[in-house]
């Protein structure tokens, strides 16, 4: 911050044994999807003195084709929103490291280092961890060359969109029967194909899908392949009990096995619960003084963008008042 | 909603003594700012049946001139950013009572009874209370007049536009002096004015502001006027000791003397706090089951549209997954 009276005292930082950063930052965010991106929005526009380290800037929204819930917009292709999401960031004066992974953090007296995998040192005063979650993949062909075309990971952006369509839905615990009625409401039909043996939803949930026509539960089966050219035309799954392989005609996959936080640098300094989220509070506080969480990395509940955005400005407003209230008055 | 094999039992809910509603939504929505319409996109993705009832659209963003932080929009005008979200809405076909509102809530057993100022009963399942908050105004001339003309109510969202400017900032306590921080940092000159005799913010912000330059402290005054054609060009203040009238030449005023929440049909329905904002945790619930809070009127801190917007869409997905296990499964 440069507002003049207020100047920070930085005798209190304790010396490292790597070379000191020339500069202490106010506040770093690591990460770049819609938490992040709004938190730095919201700081710049705070005249705070920041950073911002991350792969890139998108996050989730680049997994996705359509987002039809961002409010303004009946629908929006998901790579305008992202770019427009970018440039917004861009219009300020905000150092980026593009490409860049934290991969250390440690937190001192009075400010964080962080270390970067290109082996920069970044020193600042409070950190944003909004580094989002990543979909645990099935790892088959097709998948990854149709993100966007018939394969997709969120139910709730994309499920309008299969109207009428035949759907596989992999995975057998509750997001994926969540994602079947989602789907079964907008008129698809829905094959739901467990690897493991046994379903893990709610039993409740199962009987009620078990009760419903327009609905196929293969049950340790393996999908091993997707099928397509421009967009998902089926899904090749396999009968774990006698291996015996069948093609599905299908106009999309839903993959939901799970979500794994990307919480790795920052796992053994701060409270995260059993699924390994950040937990944080609802101003985004977490467990470290100074540390604020965001976005899908965090306990926040429903990852959609337009709370991970919120979450994002409400983090950098609690970053901001954290340092009036700790080194400025 | 109208999954075919999920009907939910309407035989539980309480005959009233007026006359039974014909329709018992699942959702109904009180309130048109963000977080109301937020609430209102999503919770109609899900096919929720669902009715929003508010006396207009747009809130809070209506009563400003430019948003610079809606994520995606270096700049957009208030009134287009309204315009936009409202329209979002309207693409969906849900029934509004739009000038209306609501008077009284009932909790039955399984539903809630809602009145109306113009004597409607709604029935509902679940109910979000996104009522926002409204500014305590000064009630003096000019003030109305040149709302989003000079005249503001959020620092966050204004102070930039004041660089260079001389601006009056009408208040004593936490929230005025913060104010007076921002339109600092941006190189305005600030003109603080206290109604009451001594000022209320914490000490060590009274201190750092009485040893700031471009700082004027006015204590046990009164602002009487506000002067401007086109935008603010003066603010008359009278000493309050003396009588004695003075005219300040000034471009901005920010009033900041307090906010009030839009509780009053819940207020002894629902726990509050000390400022009278309904308690809301992480996932928008309330201390009614069934109710759930989004936006300014809920205890949700940093008071943003982004954040509104947010609040609106956990909310909304809160009373889904709260139907979802109460009546379907």
């Amino acid at each position: 911050m440069d507002f003049p009276d207020f100047s920070l005292d930085t005798s209190l930082l304790e010396k490292a044994k790597e070379p000191e950063p020339e500069v202490i930052y106010d506040l770093l965010i690591v990460g770049g999807g819609p938490a992040a991106m709004s938190a730095a929005v919201y700081a710049a526009r705070k005249m705070m003195n920041l950073a911002i380290i991350t792969k890139d800037f998108g996050g989730q929204i680049r997994e996705t084709s359509e987002v039809e819930n961002w409010l303004g917009f009946q629908s929006i292709n998901a790579k305008d929103l992202a770019d427009s999401f970018e440039e917004h960031v861009k219009g300020f004066d905000i150092p980026v490291s593009l490409g860049a992974s934290i991969t250390e953090v440690k937190r001192e007296v009075h400010a964080f280092k962080v270390l970067t995998d290109d082996s920069k040192i970044y020193s600042s005063r409070t950190l944003i961890i909004a580094t989002g979650k990543r979909h645990r993949p099935l790892n088959v062909p097709g998948e990854k060359e149709l993100v966007g075309r018939g394969v997709a990971y969120c139910a709730t952006c994309d499920a309008p969109f299969f109207k009428g369509k035949k759907v596989v839905v992999a995975g057998g615990g509750n997001s994926a029967f969540t994602t079947a009625v989602d789907l079964l409401k907008v008129g698809a039909e829905v094959i739901l194909v467990n690897f493991i043996k046994g379903w893990q939803a709610d039993e409740s949930l199962q009987e009620r899908m078990k009760q419903t026509d327009n609905v196929n539960l293969l049950d340790y089966h393996q999908v091993v392949k997707i099928e397509g050219k421009d967009s998902v035309t089926g899904v090749v799954v396999k009968n774990r009990e006698n291996e015996k392989e069948e093609k599905i005609d299908a106009n999309g996959v839903f993959i939901e096995i799970g979500l794994l936080p990307n919480n790795e640098p920052i796992k053994n300094l701060v409270e995260l619960n059993e699924q390994g989220e950040v937990i944080v509070d609802c101003s985004c506080k977490t467990s470290v003084e100074g540390l604020f969480g965001a976005g899908d990395v965090t306990t926040v509940p429903h990852k959609q963008i337009v709370i991970s955005a919120g979450e994002g400005a409400k983090a950098a407003l609690s970053a901001y008042n954290y340092l009036i209230n700790k080194f400025l008055i």
